[in-house]
C-alpha cells in the first residue's frame, strides 16, 4: 500500500544525509568527549564543528548554543532554569539605585515577590504544563495571554501583562497545531524597549528593598515548527533564548537545542558533569548532535522557491477543500500560516473519524499535536482562538514535507471527499 | 596505530548487533509514536517491545520502566522528582495516626521540616551536583556518607544518618571511578525495616503537624557503573529507583533508563506531554531506545564465563602492575571490585602525565571520571577514601571491555613500566 504522510509537524524522517553523517559515529567514532584521549577528542572536535554550523544558522556564538535532548528539555530549561535563579539565595539580585544589576546582600528570602512570567494560552504543552507547574509548586505567577480569533498574540496584550516582577516572556514562533506565525520581532522590539525604560522600584512591607533578580526582561521563544521557513537569525529577532528540536526538520528523535544569549542569567536543571558550559550536564549525544548539524546544513541549502513550492501546494489543498467540500472552516488566518500547515474543521463530524479514515486510505494526518494524540479533550489551540467544542472536534491538521507531491495532495483530497461525505450520512449531527 | 581502549567506564563503543536495530528508526520507520495512525503505530510497537524487554531484565512491570536521555537525567529524575513532591502542596502528604498515608487537608505551608536526602561522598556528579542544588534552593537537607577507606559505605553509618524527615536513600551501585561494589541488598533491608518501624510523629512549632510527604524512606541507586556485571534483579536488591545508561553497555549515547518502582511518589521534572505516564515529556527518541533494548538483550545472553574472563584479566593486570612497578597502590578494595576496574595511583607522578604518555603510545584510560577529565581537581572519589592529593593525583583509571584481550593489557603493562620509569626520573618527587 501507497502511503502518504501529510503529518510533518508530529516528526519527520531522517533524511539519507543525516544518517550518512551520524553513522561514523555509533561502532565507529565512539570516544566520551570529555575524556583526553584520542577517541575523547576525535567526537569532541566533531562535536565543536556541529556547534559551529548551529550557531552560524542561529547568526550567534557556539557557546551560546546548549544542546539538549529535544524541543520539550529546551523549553524545560528555558522556563525553570530562569526561574531557578530566583530559588537560590546566592544568585539573587536586586535593582540598586543606579539601576544597576548586584547580588544582594539581603538575606530576607523569601523574596516578597514572586518571578512573573507571561506566555500565551496555545503554547505548547512543554511550556504550558511546565509554567503550571511553577504556579502549582508556589514559584512563579503566569500571566496567559489568549490570542485573538486568527490565532496570533497581540502586542497589546503582552504590554498590558508585564508587571514589575515580570522576568519572562515565552510566545511560541510558529503555532504546532494551526500554523499561525506569531509577531516575534515586534515582541522582542517591546520588551527592549521596556527593559531600556524599566523603572526601579524600592519598597516591599519587609523593611527592605524588592529583590528582583533581572531589571530586564527576557524573552524566550519555542521555534520548534519555525524552522523550515521563518527567519531564524536570533539578532533580528531579538530573542534572548530559542527552542530547536532536530526531529521537526529531518534530523534524529532525541536531540535538540537551547539559543541562550550570553549574560543571560540561568541555572542547569539536569546537573551533574561539566558538559555544555556547566549548563546542561550529561555525556553528549554524539551522532545526534553530528546528524542535527547536518539537518542544519540542509537547511541552510533549502532554496526559498523549495518554500514556495510548499506554500502553492499548501494553497492548492486548502483551495481544493473549499471547492469541493461543503461547511469546512480553515483555523487560523489563512495569510499569516506557516508554508506546510492546512488546519480545517469539517462540520457535524469527529476529527477521529476522519484520520481512522484516512488512516485506512493510507493517509498520515493528526488532530491536535502528536503529543495529546488519543487525548478526548478537543485541542486547547483551537478553543483558545475561539472554536466551539463540536468544531474543535472536527478537526484535522495536515501538515506538508518537501517531498510533498500533488499527486499525493489530489489522492488525499479524492479521499477526504469519500469519507467526510460518508461520515456525514451517519452523523446524527449531519445535513 | 593500533589502538587500545581501556576506557569502557567513561563510554563504549555501539555493538554491531544495536547498530543493526537501531536502522530500521531513521530514514525508514520515522513515525511520532504518539500520533495514532500506521506511522505511528509503527514505532509504538516497536517501543513497547523494547519496554518488555528491558522490564524482563530487571525483574519489573513495563510500566515501571521509564526511558530518559541518559544516566544523569536519570539521576536527576529520581532525586528532583522526589524532592518536588514537597514543592506542590496539593500532592503533600501528611501521616495521620494510622500511619497512612493522605493527602493533607492542612495549609500551613512551607512546612517546618524540608525533605532530607542520605547520600554519599562518592557518588557520581549527576547526584552529588543535583543534592548541593537542591541543599543551596533550599529545597532538601542532605547527608553525605564518608565510604570506608576501601571505598565501601557502611551500612552503620546509613543507620544513624536517618532522621524523621529522611525521605531518599541514594547510594550508587558500583562507584565509576574505582569500581567498589556497594551493599545494596544489605542497605534496601535496612530502609524496610526501618520503614515498617518508623514511628509517627506529631508537633511542631507552628501549631499544626508537621507534614511529611512519605512515611517510608524511598531508596534509589546509580547503577549506571554495575549493569554488565552485577545483580539487576530489582526485586532481589529492594531498591524503589535505579538508574542506567545505554551507552555504559553497548547502546547509543543520549538515553538510559529509570526503574520507578509502582507507587513511588514522584513528580516529572520535565513537563509537556502525556509520555512516559506522565513523568517523562517529550517525543520518545525511538531509534536510541530500540538499540537500548538490543544492548539489554545481548547483557542477558553474557554468560558468567565471559564476565569471568575480564576479572580474570583485571587480576593478571593487576599482578603485572604490582610485579613490574615499584611503589604503587591500588585504590580501593581488590576483592569487592568490579570485574572491569583496575585504579592504581603511582607514586610521585601525575596521572594526567601518564594517561598523555599513554594516549601517544595509543592507549586510552582515565583520570577520574570522563565528566570531570581537564580539571586540576584531584578526584572527589580517591579523597573520599583517604588519600593524600598527591596520591589522588598520581592515580590512572583503567576499565575493560569484553573484547579486551591478554595481548592489549600484555602492551599497557610494557607501555606503562616504561612511562613510569622515564616520568619519575623526571619528577622532582621521584626517587
Amino acid at each position: 500500500m501507497k502511503r502518504i504522510y501529510l503529518d510533518y509537524a508530529a516528526t519527520s524522517p531522517v533524511k539519507n544525509e543525516v544518517f550518512e553523517a551520524m553513522k561514523p559515529y555509533f561502532t565507529g567514532g565512539f570516544g566520551n568527549p570529555s575524556s583526553i584521549h584520542w577517541f575523547g577528542r576525535q567526537t569532541r572536535g566533531a562535536i565543536d564543528k556541529a556547534r559551529q554550523t548551529v550557531a552560524e544558522f542561529l547568526n550567534c556564538m557556539p557557546e551560546e548554543i546548549i544542546f539538549t535532548s529535544g524541543g520539550t528539555e529546551s523549553d524545560n530549561l528555558a522556563i525553570r532554569g530562569i526561574i531557578a535563579k530566583f530559588q537560590n539565595p546566592n544568585d539573587k539580585f536586586q535593582i540598586n539605585s543606579k539601576l544597576q544589576i548586584q547580588k544582594s546582600k539581603f538575606k530576607s528570602y523569601p523574596s516578597p515577590l514572586k518571578p512573573h512570567i507571561i506566555t500565551s494560552t496555545f503554547e505548547h504543552h512543554a511550556i504550558l504544563h511546565t509554567c503550571q507547574d511553577l504556579e502549582k509548586q508556589g514559584l512563579a505567577e503566569v500571566t496567559y495571554i489568549k490570542p485573538d480569533h486568527e490565532g496570533i498574540i497581540s502586542i497589546e496584550d503582552i504590554k498590558k501583562a508585564i508587571k514589575l516582577n515580570t522576568v519572562l516572556v515565552s510566545i511560541m514562533y510558529v503555532n504546532n497545531e494551526i500554523g499561525m506565525v506569531q509577531p516575534i520581532s515586534e515582541i522582542s522590539l517591546l520588551i527592549s524597549r521596556y527593559n531600556e525604560s524599566r523603572i526601579m522600584y524600592k519598597g516591599g512591607n519587609h523593611n527592605t528593598l524588592f529583590l528582583i533578580p533581572n531589571t530586564r526582561i527576557l524573552f524566550h521563544t519555542d521555534a520548534v515548527q519555525a524552522v523550515e521557513y521563518q527567519e531564524m537569525d536570533v539578532k533580528k529577532l531579538g530573542v534572548d533564548m530559542l527552542s530547536l528540536s532536530a526531529h521537526k526538520f529531518g534530523g534524529p528523535k532525541g536531540v535538540g537545542i537551547l539559543y541562550i544569549k550570553k549574560g543571560t542569567p540561568i541555572s542547569a536543571i539536569q546537573t551533574g558533569g561539566a558538559q555544555e558550559w556547566h549548563k546542561r550536564a550529561g555525556t553528549e549525544n554524539v551522532a545526534s548532535i553530528i546528524g542535527m548539524a547536518e539537518a542544519v546544513r540542509l537547511l541552510e541549502l533549502k532554496t526559498n522557491n523549495e518554500k514556495l513550492k510548499t506554500m502553492e501546494l499548501r494553497e492548492y489543498f486548502i483551495d481544493q477543500i473549499f471547492e469541493k467540500i461543503p461547511d469546512v472552516m480553515l483555523n487560523g488566518s489563512r495569510e499569516r500560516r506557516n508554508p506546510n500547515n492546512v488546519n480545517i474543521s469539517f462540520k457535524y463530524i469527529e476529527g477521529e473519524a476522519i484520520l481512522l479514515n484516512l488512516d485506512i486510505a493510507g493517509i498520515a494526518a493528526s488532530s491536535g499535536s502528536a503529543c495529546t494524540s488519543g487525548s478526548l479533550e478537543p485541542s486547547h489551540v483551537l478553543l483558545s482562538i475561539g472554536l466551539k467544542h463540536e468544531d474543535a472536534h472536527g478537526s484535522v491538521r495536515f501538515t506538508l514535507g518537501e517531498k510533498t507531491t500533488k499527486e499525493e495532495i489530489d489522492f488525499t483530497i479524492k479521499k477526504l471527499v469519500e469519507i467526510v461525505k460518508r461520515l456525514r450520512k451517519m452523523s446524527p449531527f449531519g445535513k
